[in-house]
């Protein structure tokens, strides 16, 4: 009764969080809507309106699950299964119409990571992963999550939200990082962890996030090959400082100079 | 023979392009493909094999049109109409599996902007506008394209390629611009001037733009009740430093700030 049936019950989720997020991505119901005393706000309506779907379809199904989500808190967190959903990471992405935002639902077992799933319903882009083997389904087809190789930090196709989220240490050890690095990306969340295990970016550096924002991709980056850890090599379950790559040595390369 | 003709015979040129362009994308044949002594590159490929296709079109169809585009340089820059492409603009977010590239297709007469598309064929998303009038066709169906009205600078959504594509002068007036917006997202390319002639972006600032990287994107932006112009105010149709916005009252506020 474990993953397999997961596999199929995780796709009922993005399918009805899709259906209920689509209608708000670039929507004008903002600029018109004058009826809610001009507090509605597109992107807080679909993430509450996808969380709640996700939710009552979670309670129904499986009663005795956890659900830990970035609208509505937390619900029996102590459960052997938990879900841990965001259903719109990439928020700022989401306002501007591009389409690199997604929704994340997170499955931790024992309070580990044991399943998740990127989707993307404006692209129509399933990335999701069992820590073993991950898989992307989208308009192209279905194949399986791989991460490529990469010899060296100097090679490498990096990515992470914005510069401009760090301060102090913290930008000193993520520009130590970038200078090396042969490209960066900003502004991708956590379509830059799916490009990461779909082998076309090789480093993800980020700090802040929230368990939501990284549980759900930690079994598709792992599934797919790759490292994810916290910036001193701990476990990335907790959120905070993050540092993901498709190919061991630009991590040990990447840790190396973040905790130097 | 104008506009309406025109219309179909860029879409036709879109289709050719990406036809070209998608097998290259999300490719793994750089790190595969040794016979061609290691220099091969998915995005030189895919701009070269875009841009042969719609020369050979436009050629065939109208023999008596320039051509300006990136990669095999200018023919017949001086006849009535010049068609002016760049296959794949955003090769950054080509190369990082990002779909915020696009192929740009831009007519000039008698060397004004007269007519123009960005053809995202991942998302499948086209763009298209005649400086009167602009239209989206993407996944959920066509609609006019228009931008929004937004009175203050302090509440534009902006974006540029890279903060760290300007330096000095140009630095410090860019710097004056992001820190009064509401929020800026970073390296977008053409998907930015797309988002802002459909109503998403307030304001797009850059610099070093090629002609071929903005005349198909004047027309959009225009068509959709945008303004495109230089810092200074003047023409955008050469390239340079380009400043559009959705609404005038935000490219004056933003004119200001970057000729002061």
């Amino acid at each position: 009764m474990r993953l397999i049936d997961f596999t199929h019950f995780v796709n009922e989720l993005a399918t009805v969080s899709g259906r209920a997020i689509l209608p708000f991505f670039r929507s004008s119901i903002a600029a018109e809507d004058k009826s809610r005393g001009g507090a509605f706000d597109p992107v807080t309506e679909a993430d509450r309106a996808s969380e709640a779907a996700m939710r009552q379809l979670i309670k129904r199904t499986f009663p005795t699950h956890g659900i830990v989500g970035e609208e509505f808190g937390s619900e029996q967190e102590d459960a052997e299964y938990v879900w841990v959903l965001d259903p719109i990471d990439g928020t700022r992405a989401f306002i501007a119409g591009l389409p690199t935002w997604g929704t994340l639902i997170g499955l931790t077992r024992h309070g580990r990571p044991a399943f998740g799933m990127m989707h993307q319903p404006f692209t129509g882009e399933r990335f999701f992963g069992d820590g073993g083997r991950s898989t992307y389904s989208g308009p192209g087809g279905e194949r399986k999550l791989m991460t490529r190789r990469c010899a060296s930090l100097k090679d490498a196709v990096m990515s992470t939200t914005s510069p401009k989220l760090f301060a102090g240490e913290e930008l000193r050890a993520y520009d130590r990082v970038e200078s090396v690095a042969r490209l960066a990306r900003y502004g991708c969340d956590c379509y830059a962890y799916c490009m990461l295990a779909a082998g076309h970016i090789d480093l993800v550096v980020e700090s802040g996030l929230k368990p939501y924002d990284i549980v759900a991709l930690i079994p598709i980056i792992e599934g797919a090959g790759g490292i994810v850890t916290a910036w001193d090599g701990g476990s990335a379950a907790q959120g905070g400082r993050i540092v993901a790559a498709g190919d061991r040595r630009v991590h040990a390369a990447a840790v190396e100079l973040l905790s130097r």
